[in-house]
């Protein structure tokens, strides 16, 4: 049974949407839980009929959102920090943490490591589009100022994504820029433009808009920059919710069609709810890190779970490991 | 009477709709369009009676979209390159130019010229948000690489627009970056905060999602991410009708409810529309410089001409200058 260490304390709302989620989780798929945090807690949030899947692991202190990232390390005795522990232990094979994002990914780099050949992990996401499908975008968070060689990493990473967790046989990789045109892009992207060229499955500039219109299956970027898409996304959608009921509350006619839509509206947020993801997976680092929001409901943390469980049970390290390995020996030779 | 120089030609549908624009704009305002382009296809598109209004110069070329902007110098019988010499030379006050953006801004930029102090012009856009205001985002496309100076420099040239065009006593300027903390953000966004700081009009970093929340009025920016951001926004609104108008169709009540709230969506629609703003300035020049959208509708080309001749007539320019003279003196007496 794979198991799966979880930051029990770290969430916006503390324990218990937490274990909420891990109790759903639970009843769906087979899995066991190293519930991380103060076992006080968090032993009478769980029934006694799914104890037998969770292990209670101790944990005095909560790395907390207002906390200094580089502080981390030395902060031994937080629910984070012991979660990591248990991957890099090997007593777990994947982390889900609704915890200080900054906190996770310096543990996860520093205690469990990088995938041979990658010099910086990055977050991806996917993002909706009005197509069936999902665009996985990275890096939306881990790095700034970028250099191209990062970039075209996670051009490599979102490929291996794509194919292995999404399976996506021939997958679009694309590169965000201010225009399709090649000579179109600030200098990092431009230099990452012509290294992903040897991808065969590198389609070219994306501009922003075709993240959600379903014409690629991965868009790669400088974290800077991703972490704002994700941002502005998520405020064009939140803005036109709040101006269609702000319009319909000035008219009766406008309410009764509201009503008539509803599961029109019930739809399209399911279709373009984070909830759904759940998590961010840290692409290329060992092991499996799942990113989740600190605001996650019960939902977002069991569907973080089951993207842990996938990518757990899932090739996507070895398969990046060997192919910018390939890619490395291929520009070698080229070299020649 | 303001005189406004429209190249007529560069537009993705050629001139008609462009033409159309003027008509409607001649009809609200007192104005005096000079069409440039092809004067024998322009002069059948003006009705008698506005002819008055109107001076025909002619312009033999066009510049295509699918030109390089590098070339635009040499083309001096294309309609952009005709129309910003009536500007260079005093006959105008202002320009419109819906054709190649990076021609309108190459030749503004070399044949109109910067305004003193200010080392890279900047394309401002406005963007709606779910309250009833504006924000300014800038730079959306006019520089990619941009160094701490340039993204200041729009900040600075962001407030002036905010006063003196918006007509905000107290506006709230903002930097985009990737979370609140005056410690986030890539290389050169960190050190534009902390110039920024010398404005009393300085609120710190925005958020993606700030843009469109109406907590900030305007918001700068590196030109590369700009553009990003603008078209992320359009590409998650695009999807998200096309969403709903998906769902819709597949039920009865659906479309009976999307009746009713026909005059809802109609009013989030006019909105959310680039056609009710009609054009970005671009701020930093000597006169005005609006650039419009290749596919810009008649309306759209109505509401640039109304900003050109709000700009034209406002002392914007000239509060630019005095005011980077101004910071620039309380910099250096600072480093004393």
């Amino acid at each position: 049974m794979t198991k799966i260490a979880i930051d029990a304390m770290g969430g916006d709302f503390g324990p218990n949407p937490i274990a909420e989620g891990v109790i759903s989780a639970l009843k769906e798929r087979k899995f066991h839980a190293f519930l991380v945090g103060k076992t006080d807690i968090l032993k009478p949030l769980i029934p006694n009929e799914l104890e037998k899947f969770v292990t209670f692991v101790q944990a005095d202190e909560v790395f907390e959102m207002k906390n200094d990232a580089t502080n981390v390390l030395k902060k031994k005795e937080t629910s984070i920090y012991k979660a990591i522990e248990l991957v890099k232990n090997g007593e777990c094979k994947a982390v889900v943490s609704a915890g200080h994002s900054g906190a996770t990914m310096s543990l996860a780099t520093l205690k469990i490591g990088r995938l041979k050949n990658v010099s910086r992990p990055a977050i991806a996401t996917l993002m909706p589009t009005s197509k069936e499908t999902k665009t996985l975008v990275l890096d939306v968070g881990a790095n700034v100022d970028s250099k191209s060689e990062h970039i075209f990493q996670s051009g490599v990473m979102g490929e291996a994504y794509a194919k292995e967790i999404m399976k996506i046989k021939n997958p679009k990789i694309s590169i965000l820029s201010n225009g399709e045109e090649e000579c179109k892009g600030d200098s990092a992207t431009k230099g990452a433009h012509q290294m992903l060229k040897i991808l065969d499955t590198f389609v070219g500039n994306a501009e922003g808009n075709q993240i959600f219109d379903g014409s690629v299956d991965v868009v790669t970027c400088d974290g800077f920059i991703g972490n704002i898409v994700l941002k502005t996304s998520e405020g064009v959608a939140d803005a036109m919710n709040k101006l269609i009921k702000k319009e319909v509350k000035g008219s009766l006619i406008a309410i009764a069609g509201a009503i008539l839509m509803k599961n029109v509206f019930k739809r399209v947020k399911k279709a373009t709810d984070y909830d759904e993801y759940g998590g961010a997976p840290l692409l290329g680092v060992k092991n499996c890190v799942i990113i989740s929001h600190g605001k996650s409901s019960p939902k977002a943390i069991k569907n973080a779970i089951f993207q842990a469980l996938e990518f757990a049970n899932s090739n996507i390290n070895s398969v990046i490991e060997k192919r910018l390995e390939e890619l490395s020996l291929t520009k070698s030779k080229e070299a020649i």
